[in-house]
């Protein structure tokens, strides 16, 4: 019988993160019954995947056959800087996956290797977009309000020129576009005040930059704070990889500081405690929020294919986000619309 | 009667802040009342502090005899750039405090004006410190343990060089020695992650300064990330003012999302309404320590005299602790101590 494949297919580097094939084969099953146009394939080790296979619940077996697995090598070394990985790294899942998406056997890749590992092997074994300059790591934030804000850059670079962070404004805005379905993303530039003769020489010539530009597709609303990132006001918000690197983790590290106090507030006596049991649901669904500050699945703009990181830490359901994440842009053909 | 003074006198700007001498006066009260040996003079509008004086309660009457007033300006106008501020200013009350400062008549000053507006007028007035080139600032931000946290530069600078970074680094170490009272303060150098090879490279050469440096008075724990910030492992985080403005910034943006997330949690039907009354107090306690996310007070580190800013929009008692910090360095000498 001849199967007729759905058009789109996901590379699956299947035994990267913490939980490998445990978090990244139910993963990708509910990515896909929530995705029914997509497929994907498995790469990794079969017999760990097998297992993962055959333990998928049966709300889930009809997407089995939209599944493909094929043998590849273990995940990364841990501990490999990127410029090692490049010169001696015996090829893992994430070589396979990158390997299918440069010929065109897969349309996008999800992995939960380092950022720096999947930026390092992708550049060179996908490529970067002619028209951009230095690629960017974006994650979407939760706000108070119903629409999350993108961050970008996350790390991918330090060092920037303004040109950069124009770049990373565009491509922002055109991910936030296309992807998310916002006709015209509010684009804001980081600084440490909103007046304009506040801030680093660079943000300062990017803000000229965006102000004298074309932009049909954005509304440019000059500098934002660091607070901008929470209030919903901000749709994409851009700035050098370091203080968005900064920013993101010290915001992480914070929500679980917060998380760990207010357990810790209702352990203090037995009224608390009672308290605290009572409330178990309602913090449970809050803790949830909160933890990790950021929808997982990191999007790396500028490079020729849709690559999606995942969390490292992330289990099934976060690893599925990811993955509709990489559906998302690669239904969109992101890649090749990211720059105007 | 010839009223013998205490030694310390800390100049108060009473009229900056959002709430003016409704929050000044009694601030200074408390932190006298915790600062027997300091005294204070209250720069402002005698009509409205004289109001505030006679309103304290009568726990704080004995504090009376060290506060003295001197009537002054207004709060400096709102909006006003730093350099139109130093052009063209009316002589407001914090010019008053400053040349108090200036004159020996103060040892410290305490204002809730605008970050800018005091760092540029202090450089004016009161001056910086000759072996330090930029001057910085620095607050204590909560962690899990029971040490803060101090990160530096806040925003007093951007386009900085690896040998400021280094300064601060010292900086922050002699602060957190002196007025903190630890022997050996674990100094962290903010980065994108903590492999060697990571980084800007004025932070790598930052470290590589560092590293070098003869430093019996701290040890250099080398790069950590944002996360650091909360975890307590880190007593100084030095990095720039573009990255400790943002992260500060989104850390305090974050706070105030999950306080209001946590409410509407609380909200969502009758089961939690209820939960939510009856843990009332528990939560209470924890918003308290949760908003804002840093102790209140911030130093500026560089100039010849001790300034600290108190959050434009803190009451009383966060008022008082930036009063009782002040009194901290100025008791300690900090300044003139501050460079080795």
């Amino acid at each position: 019988m001849i199967r007729a494949m759905p058009p789109l297919r996901i590379a699956i580097d299947a035994m990267g993160g913490d939980y490998g094939p445990r978090a990244t084969v139910p993963g990708t099953a509910l990515a896909l019954a929530q995705r029914p146009d997509a497929s994907a394939t498995l790469y990794g080790k079969r017999h760990l995947i097998d297992v993962e296979l055959s333990r998928l619940p049966s709300t889930l077996h009809h997407v089995r056959d939209r599944i493909d697995f094929i043998e590849a090598g273990d995940r990364l070394p841990v501990d490999m800087t990127p410029s090692r990985l490049l010169r001696d790294a015996p090829s893992g899942s994430l070589h396979a996956c990158l390997a299918a998406l440069r010929a065109d056997e897969a349309q996008a890749c999800v992995s939960a290797e380092h950022t720096g590992a999947i930026m390092a092997l992708a550049r060179r074994d996908v490529g970067m977009l002619a028209n951009v300059a230095r690629p960017a790591i974006s994650a979407a934030i939760p706000t108070i309000s119903q629409r999350p804000c993108y961050m970008l850059d996350l790390g991918a670079n330090v060092d920037v020129r303004a040109e950069h962070l124009v770049d990373f404004a565009f491509m922002g805005a055109a991910m936030v576009r296309l992807v998310d379905s916002i006709q015209l993303p509010r684009v804001g530039l980081l600084n440490v005040g909103t007046e304009s003769s506040k801030g680093e020489r660079r943000v300062r010539e990017a803000d000229a930059l965006l102000r004298a530009h074309e932009r049909s597709h954005f509304e440019y609303v000059g500098y934002v704070e660091g607070d901008a990132l929470f209030t919903g006001n901000t749709d994409v918000a851009v700035c050098d990889g370091m203080v968005g690197n900064v920013a993101l983790k010290s915001s992480e590290g914070l929500a679980r500081m917060l998380g760990t106090r207010l357990s810790g507030e209702f352990q203090t006596g037995w009224y608390a405690r009672l308290v605290g049991w009572l409330a178990t649901p309602v913090l449970r669904r809050f803790m949830q929020e909160l933890n990790p500050v950021r929808y997982n699945g990191a999007s790396f703009l500028g490079l020729k294919a849709t690559v999606v990181k995942s969390h490292g830490s992330a289990q099934a359901e976060g690893f599925a986000y990811a993955v509709r994440r990489a559906v998302d842009e690669a239904t969109m053909k992101l890649p090749e619309r990211l720059m105007p």
